[in-house]
């Protein structure tokens, strides 16, 4: 069983507080670039892995979207979200994406926020979107960029008054731990190279890949934000399901 | 024009004492991961950009290719190329790969080391190289890995006495000047990101995208290059133009 920190109750407190739990899809700063990449959703079937509180799909339901599944590991996770979203296009099942048990196939579109990173099998895992896509399928999805996720420590050093970023390991990809409201979180560093070629030998073409930091008014509003240019936190793509 | 440090005579006469200067391919250690990525260049037709001495040329006209053209900016670079190559299947032009001004194009493989790092507009070039590819050619291109190109400062740090890189300023895109066998080399810095979307938005399909770094056989013979794990210098790609 892969681990499911989200029912650890400490973990699950410091989620909570997180702008984008609190917030949904706006308290992520991201989210107008993960946005940018979607495809028409008005009559899409979507299949949300790794689905937390459940914002993408109530705003996907709003959208028109027909049928919205959200998968993920976590009870309470999920518990919360049903209690939010009462839109008759949304339903959310408890399972682990990696061995996705789920009859539904042909979805336009699977989406996935910053989930990934914790699937050890990642190539796996793309056959597995594959088989559930109808052919020009979409999946958009967004990862800890491997960057963020690579060092032994991952806490910034100064040089010259400046924050550098203590990089080091990004080619010795597998287990990281991390502490992140609880002790032992556990995730998988992979290159950007991985992902993207896991996706070309799975049945997928690379349609767009974004290295996501803030921009210039989004660190005007706040100031801390700037040193993510320095190193990006999250990696977006989105690809098509070919035949 | 752009900078054409390789007239430079302190610079030529360091460059030409690289490894991958004295032995050619084999100096060069990507030159596997490279080799792994061409299609079969019996019969083909080849353009180099940025060929430098030529090993690629001479290499690829051994293996049966029909023609190979290598264009570089440096006459220095050309006249030993020249020297150096003497198979009627290759010839060498001086020329600037963001001006290109040849009437040959279908080319089958448009290839080039470590070149396209010292061209402003990316996706300029990615017109033009799409223009000289038949339908289903071939890119296959290495250029030193973002991560290497990003930060103020290129010296290592240390911290529990190993090696870190330094990392900062990685989503500011533009002009890096570096002293590398002479002062003020000019680079340009870019993203993974922005290669990528180049590619896709100018005709291509990614097929491999390779952050290379040494393997463990590679350190065994020189330790040395342990820390270029930490940190990969190259990024290598291989694109397949579309209708």
């Amino acid at each position: 069983m892969p681990q499911n920190i989200y029912d650890d109750p400490g973990f699950f407190d410091g989620y909570s507080r997180l702008p984008r739990s609190l917030h949904g899809l706006h308290g992520a700063p991201e989210w107008e670039a993960v946005r940018a990449m979607l495809p028409e959703l008005r009559g899409a079937h979507i299949l949300d892995l790794g689905c937390g509180f459940g914002a993408f799909d109530r705003w996907a339901a709003e959208q028109g979207a027909q049928q919205v599944i959200g998968i993920d590991l976590s009870e309470r996770m999920l518990r919360r979200a049903r209690e939010l979203a009462q839109h008759p296009a949304v339903e959310f099942r408890i399972g682990d994406m990696a061995r996705l048990d789920i009859a539904e196939r042909d979805f336009d579109l699977v989406y996935s926020a910053l989930a990934f990173h914790y699937v050890e099998d990642f190539p796996g895992l793309c056959r597995t979107i594959r088989s559930k896509l109808r052919d020009a399928g979409r999946l958009v999805a967004t990862v800890e960029h491997p960057i963020f996720s690579a060092p032994r420590h991952d806490e910034w050093l100064e040089r010259d008054g400046r924050p550098v970023w203590p990089l080091d390991s990004y080619l010795e990809e597998g287990l990281r731990t991390r502490n992140w409201f609880a002790d032992g979180v556990i995730k998988y560093h992979r290159t950007i190279g991985t992902y993207v070629n896991a996706l070309v030998d799975n049945g997928f073409r690379l349609t767009r890949l974004i290295e996501w930091g803030p921009d210039a008014r989004q660190i005007d509003e706040h100031p801390e934000w700037a040193r993510e240019r320095d190193r990006p936190p999250f990696l977006l793509f989105a690809a098509e399901a070919i035949s």
